[in-house]
Parts: C-alpha cells; sequence; structure tokens
C-alpha cells in the first residue's frame, strides 16, 4: 500500500517525513486503510509558508466570497455523505445511526452553513464608524490559523471541517489542519471534497492545506513561527496547556478546548419527585458514544437522604446492563482504565465496571465510582481528573454546605448541571450553590444534561480555565466563534476609497 | 513624616510593609511629601480575601450601580480638580496647561462618566436569547482585577481612574489597584475621592483597594492567586512579559499595553508639498510631554529624493531648538540615554541630542537620529527598541521595496502612520505598503500623527504583540474595553426566574 499524500501548496503530495501510522478499526483492533506519514519540518515549513503567501492574497477578499467557499464545501460533502459517514465508522466505531448520519453529519452541514451565512452578513465583524472624529474599527481577518482537531468527534469537530475550522475561514484565514490520526480516512475524504470546492469557487488551491499527523515539537515550532497568527486546538489538557504555552509566549491567540468533568448537582427535589427518570436520563448522556465527550457528565454530586442510595444502586444497575461501546483508540481506553485505576486509589469506591471489557475489543466497563464529600474535599485535585470514557464519579454529601464547597474547589468547566424542582428547599439550595457554580462553569445548566452542545448563537461551548484558555470566547456559537480568529482593526482619518468596504459612510 | 497608609479592607490602614519610597520632583530632583509603603505579601493576603468577599456581595448587582459608583467618583474628583492637577503637576512635571488641565484630567473624568453610560445601557454585555432553544448568553463580571497603572499618564491612566480602572469597575468586579510609584500622592489624593464615593452610593468599603507598591516576586504571586480573575497592565515591555506569564500559566484573562515605537512612512508627496508643515507637526507630536506617550512616534521612514535631506535639516534644528522638559523619572531619562547609546552602537548616526540636559535636572536633550535602510533591515531587531522619551530614529530608504520591507520587518505596534498625498505615485505606494503595515498596528491613520487617543467607541488602543498580548483587545474605546474584564455566561434551560435581568423574556 502506497503511505497517502499530504495537501500542502495546494497539490496532493507525498510527505517530506519518513515516519508512517495507520489507522486501527477500534471494535476488532485491526489495522484499516492505507499509511499515512507523519510530517516533518519541511512539511510544515511549505505549509507555513504557502498559507503566508496565499494570505496575501485572500486576505481583502469580501465576507461573500469565503462564504462561497463554505458552502460549496458543504455540497461537496453532502454529495459523499453515506462514504464519509461510513469511514468515520470504520474509523471511530461511532455508529451509523443515530450519531454520524443522524446528528454528526447533518450538524458539520448546518455548521459550515451558519458559518457561510455570517460571512455573507458580515455582523460578526462588529464594524463601529465614528464619523465625527473620523476613527472606525472593526474585527478582520487575522491570518493563517493552525488548526488542529481532537479523537471524538471526527466530522463536527474535525480540523478540517469542525467548528474552528468554519469559524476560522469565515473569518477570512488560510488554515493548516493538523487532523487526528485515529480517523485519517475520514479526512481524507472530506479533504477531497473541499479541494473541489476550492476550485469550484476558484479560491486559490493553498487556502487550506493538509497534514495528518506530526511530532509533538515541530507541532510547537510551527505554533510559534511568525507566520501562524492563530491556533484553534481541541483535546487533552496536557497537549493543549503545551500549545497555549507556545503560543502565549510569541503573544498569539491561541484557543484551546481540554478537559471538563461537567459536575451535576442533585437537589432533594429531584430524587424525590422522579428518581428513575432522572437516573434514565443520566446514564444515557453518560454511556453516549462511550462517555467521549467533552460534555459528559463525569461527576454527579448527589443530596443525603433515603432516596439517595436507591438512586445509585438503579445507576449502578443500568451501568452494569449496558452494553460498552468501544472506545475511540487503545490509548483512549488505557488513559480511562488508568484513570479509574487513580481514582480507586485515592479511595473511590468502584460500584461497577473498571475493567477492560473481555466481549468487545476496545472497550472499557462502563464504570461507576462513589466518593463520600469529606474525602472528595480532602483531595479535590485527585478526584476531579478527567476519566474520558464511559465513567462517572458520584460524591455523596451530607448537607448543602458541602455541595457549595465542591463546586468551591472545582476548576473551570464547560458545563455545569443543577437538576432540582421549584420546590422551596431545592430553590434554597440553589441559590446558596448558583453563584459558586456559576463562575467556574460556561454553560450553566437547569435539568438537562450537558452532552448535547446546541449550534445556537447563544450557545457557549467555552469556560474558565482548564476547561479553555479564557473564558471570554466560545468554540460553538456563531457569530461569536468567529471572532477568535481575528485582529480588531482600526483606521484614524483614513480617507473613503482607502478603506475597506464595510467602513465606509457610502 | 509618617508613612502614608494603604487601602485595604475597607480602611485606610498601615502597611505591613516595612520598607518605603518617596517621589521626586522631576524638574529638581528633590524629594516630595511623605514615605509611601512598599506592600509585602500580608498586605496582598489581605486584599485578595477581601476582594473575593466583596465579589460575592457585589457581582449580581445592576449595571445601574455600577454607573453610580462611576459617576459619583467622577463628581468627587471634580471637586478637588485642582489640587490633584497640581500634585499630579508637582510628581511628574507634565505641564498644567495645556496637558494636565486641559486634557488629562476632563478626559479621565470623560472616560469615567462614558464607561458609567455603558454600564447602565448593558449593551456592553451583548445579550443573546435563543428562545427556541431556551439557551441564553451574555457577558457578565469575571471577579476581582488587579489593575497596574504606567508612569505616563498619573489620572488617565492611572491604575485608580484611568480606563482599565473604568472597564473593570463598568464591567461589575471589584479592582485592587497598584499605582505607579512615580506619583503617589496623586492616586492618594483620587483614592480619596473615590472611598467619599462608595460610601456616598452606598458600596461596601472593599469594592477598591489600593497599594502604592510591592516587589514585583509578590505582585506576580498575587497575578497566579485563584482570587484574582484578570488582570491589566501598562507599562514596560519587561515587566508586562512578566506579568503576561504569569496570568497566561495560570489561565486567566490578562491585558499588557507594553511598548510601542509607532511607525511613521512619509511618501514622497508629503515632503514635495509640505515638507514644512509636517516637520513642524512631527516635531510636536514626538517632543509633546518629552515624548512619554505610549503611541509617540519613534520612527520614521522616509522616501528617497532632494527633499529629505531638508526635511531631516528642518527637523534637526526644531528639535536642537525646541526646550526639553523634565522627564517624568531618573529610571526614564537613564533607560532612554541607554537607549540612545545603544542605537548610537548599532550605527544609527546622532543628528543632534543624546545627552542628559544640563540646564534642566531630569531631561534628556531632544534626540533625532539616523540610519539608512539597509543598516536598519540588517539589525531590525535592535533598532526597533523602544527609546521611551523625546526621541526618534529616521531611517532613509531609496526605494519603496525597502518601505515594505522595514513594515515587513516590524513587530506589533499600536499604531503605524502613512503620510501621503491622493497622487498617483504616493497611492501606488500605499497599496503595497498598507497590507503589510495594517497587520502589525492596532491603528493605521492617514496624515495623522499616533498621539492623541482619542476616546471613541471606534478607538482601537491595543495592536499585536508585542504591543499587546491579544489583538483583539483594546484598552480604549467603549464598550469593547470593559468585555476585556468579563466573562462568557451561558444559560441553557434555565427558568426565567433563574436568569439574570438582562436574559429574561419579559
Amino acid at each position: 500500500m502506497a503511505t497517502a499524500s499530504v495537501y500542502l501548496s495546494g497539490e496532493w503530495k507525498p510527505s517530506s517525513g519518513l515516519k508512517t501510522f495507520q489507522a486501527h478499526n477500534p471494535t476488532t483492533g485491526e489495522v484499516i486503510g492505507d499509511p499515512y506519514p507523519i510530517s516533518n519540518w519541511t512539511d510544515m515549513e511549505q505549509a507555513l509558508q504557502s498559507a503566508s503567501e496565499c494570505d496575501l492574497i485572500t486576505r481583502d477578499w469580501s465576507g461573500d466570497r469565503f462564504a462561497g467557499l463554505l458552502e460549496a464545501y458543504a455540497s461537496q460533502l453532502e454529495n459523499r455523505g453515506d462514504e464519509i459517514v461510513e469511514q468515520a465508522n470504520l474509523e471511530t466505531a461511532l455508529p451509523v445511526t443515530p450519531r454520524l448520519k443522524g446528528a454528526e453529519f447533518p450538524r458539520t452541514l448546518a455548521q459550515l452553513r451558519a458559518a457561510a451565512q455570517a460571512a455573507r452578513s458580515g455582523e460578526w465583524a462588529m464594524p463601529v464608524i465614528d464619523q465625527a472624529n473620523n476613527i472606525r474599527s472593526m474585527y478582520r481577518s487575522i491570518g493563517p490559523v493552525f488548526v488542529i482537531g481532537p479523537n471524538n468527534f471526527p466530522l463536527a469537530f474535525n480540523g478540517i471541517s469542525g467548528g474552528d475550522f468554519a469559524a476560522a475561514v469565515a473569518a477570512g484565514n488560510p488554515v493548516i489542519v493538523k487532523a487526528h490520526p485515529a480517523h485519517p480516512g475520514t479526512t481524507r475524504l472530506m479533504a477531497e471534497c473541499l479541494v473541489n470546492a476550492l476550485m469550484a469557487v476558484n479560491f486559490p488551491a493553498n487556502f487550506i492545506q493538509l497534514i495528518y499527523e506530526v511530532a509533538p515539537e515541530e507541532g510547537l515550532k510551527a505554533i510559534r513561527d511568525s507566520r501562524i497568527a492563530a491556533v484553534g486546538f481541541t483535546g487533552s489538557q496536557k497537549a493543549g496547556i503545551a500549545i497555549k504555552a507556545a503560543a502565549d509566549k510569541a503573544g498569539k491567540p491561541v484557543y484551546v478546548e481540554m478537559s471538563s468533568i461537567n459536575p451535576v448537582f442533585v437537589l432533594p427535589g429531584t430524587l424525590a419527585e422522579k428518581s428513575d427518570a432522572f437516573a434514565e436520563e443520566f446514564t444515557g448522556s453518560c454511556l453516549m458514544g462511550s462517555g467521549q465527550f467533552c460534555t459528559n457528565p463525569g461527576l454527579v454530586i448527589l443530596p443525603p437522604g433515603n432516596e439517595t442510595a436507591k438512586w445509585i444502586e438503579n445507576v449502578r444497575d443500568r451501568f452494569a446492563n449496558a452494553k460498552s461501546g468501544p472506545l475511540l483508540t487503545e490509548g483512549v481506553k488505557d488513559s480511562l482504565l488508568d484513570s479509574i485505576q487513580n481514582l480507586v486509589k485515592g479511595g473511590a469506591e468502584l460500584l461497577t465496571g473498571g475493567h477492560a471489557a473481555k466481549d468487545i475489543g476496545g472497550a472499557a466497563q462502563n464504570t461507576l465510582l462513589c466518593v463520600d464529600a469529606e474525602k472528595f474535599l480532602a483531595d479535590s485535585d485527585l478526584f476531579q481528573q478527567e476519566a474520558f470514557g464511559n465513567c462517572s464519579l458520584i460524591v455523596k454529601t451530607s448537607d448543602p454546605d458541602q455541595m457549595t464547597a465542591i463546586a468551591q474547589s472545582l476548576e473551570g468547566q464547560l458545563t455545569g448541571c443543577v437538576y432540582l424542582t421549584d420546590q422551596p428547599e431545592d430553590e434554597a439550595i440553589y441559590q446558596q450553590l448558583e453563584p459558586i457554580l456559576r463562575r467556574r462553569v460556561g454553560r450553566l445548566i437547569n435539568n438537562k444534561m450537558p452532552t448535547g452542545v446546541a449550534v445556537s448563537p447563544a450557545m457557549n461551548h467555552g469556560g474558565p480555565f482548564p476547561a479553555t484558555g479564557h473564558p471570554g470566547f466560545t468554540a460553538v456559537g456563531i457569530p461569536a466563534s468567529i471572532r477568535r480568529f481575528s485582529m480588531l482593526e482600526c483606521y484614524d482619518n483614513v480617507p473613503e476609497h482607502r478603506l475597506p468596504i464595510a467602513l465606509r459612510n457610502a
């Protein structure tokens, strides 16, 4: 089998990197598809140079043109939808239905088209015209963006098709993509669609470039390079922090979406009124997609009372009886089992699961752990380590003050849920808990699970560190997500004919 | 003389720090006023704890209340305007007229009142309501902000009264101020006004806290502390980079406004049409306030031609004949003279000045240097080091490509000016230069000097690194400057009565 080509400088060509990797079928562990190259600095240098040359051509193009590209791309993807979904299923073991075909693929198209619409309207750029002082400003493209995608959404967060990609293009920036090595075949199919789209709308063929993998030190070198203007990353905390540090030191915008355990606080009324329905809802959210969501509910804080033990038993049974699905990669499985071991070593009780699933190759047993509030609070750094996958940790409290103390001990999170009724007891606890929780989460949710990140202009898929690097930005939610990949440009005393069109009087 | 008190936990009290410093009259070098304390960690710990307690009380208050505070403060300042201006003149040697009384003090009041108006309207928070999905979001207060002010604007950028202060308060955040040690008496007077204002509008007395100085390592420790939510800084690149690194590592928003040499590109038409008027304009901008502005024009790039030598001679004579004013501190003078020496060592020709002024204690001679483009480009890192003060470096080019190459070699800047006519030759050069210059500056100016940062919603007083830490934010320009000190809060499925008022349907 020939090693797959990278897409650099507007051409599919062999990588200069000599090393390769292959994708694996998560269900069987078998190698699938071609070898893919691990790019070296020669590839990166070419990508950087080409992106910066392209940028000089496209940077002043109208939003309409970037909209046209995004729409042409969505149409190209639509033409090959079944093939893409099938390949993604092969590489990730995420189910075709309902997940890939029913939800993630349509979402991907919708995001690209929403970004196109925003690029066309131009409102994201927030033009401000002060005629009296003849000072004008707006957000405009920033330059080549490096987008690094995660393992868990082969379509909707893929570096070549996801939210960061769509936002960076809508802002008018050339993009260099590093796809995730867990699904290179899916990425390649989409890149082929994108190359067609570039041609169809007369874009420079090097507006987008793709590599499949690169050694971390060369990726960081590219991030420090002056030809990269901004970085978008979704993935692990370890990688995200290294990327953020490199970009921060070079003084360039970096948007990293990292770990989050998405605490769910359960107030007494919920267990009294709808214990079983809540158990079902929680189990569904936690085990869906083998729990491999940024917003997976990894921590559940329960009130004291007779209902609590019953609810735990209910959920434990549901976890034990639900079939566990394969995880995305061997690495995800190993990391999940390690994380579970750490929680157990720290003193968490294993209620069910905790080991590799024997019947399915790449799966871990659905795992439920439990710890009491005193123990959690005594070592909250340990107990809030993310265990990415089909696993959750229950914390049993003996009074509402402990709930507040747990909220207080949490690092920044993407989401925080509170399940409660309108009963005065619940409302009183909420009033105490909410101010503490509010500042620690990007999205505060009532009576709904955190999985399911609606594509809405009001969405915040972001949050305080270490969930992301800055609590003022969201990765989902157009137009705000677009502004991340822009700079504020001000024009002072510049005559009409030298202004961007959006800043002219006429 | 008794050591001045700090204002911590809502009280004027002695600092726990044992070391002190005193301000100096820049004109005479004489010590003036009381000794002021250098705070230690005990002071900082108290400030952090008190700010975080206050935040729990004030964080959900309406914008109206923060507006009321800012307005009450502006009125209190107005009552003591003459005293404040006189003290600022004593400590900085900046002239009462036209600078302090005529411009900076009214600007300070105007900024506080504009921030108040924005806090009251609430538009800065950009509420987004998606009723169909019942998802809502807006920018809201982030928590205690540490504001660190510069030496060069004792009023309009003072940590206790300037743009960062006004923005942080308008967003609803308690503020810990570290004033600049060059003008502690001015800061104290304004703090007294602020304490009166807090009382007048029934704010917690600890909503604002003030220290005068702190050792860098303890300042950085405070920045890393989880009780500080965000940081605003204006000052030197060295301090700014240390502050940014500490905040970045802790994953919190930090806004540093650092060095900038504010290049002025002069196209041939300007020298042909209005050489003398441009020489006068440039000299005024460069020497005003002894050149101690973030937006001082420190680099002038000239076209080839017969007019060039004449213009240089004209400006050299103007620099030589203009009286040089005292610099803010001995440190500023030493640093300016060192920077000039470095430029000369690097090969710049000293056209005039370069030494301490003999007739005025704290002044340096007005200094004009010159280098040709080849030399500049061969060592552009050296030649673009800021020489803060009444000094500028001329670069002589021999063709428009050299201008573009110089623009290409520049680090991020607050501003970039182009002087040109509407003649085709100038327009053609502009078309080549603008795309390169545009991305390197926050504010692009035509035919106007960069000094004078209008208080306009369209203003961008920011720019790419190292002018600031992020090219998407401005320190001047309400409402954008307010959003810096906020986080994006999203509410998902939260019923009406638990929503912030701005996000309710009604």
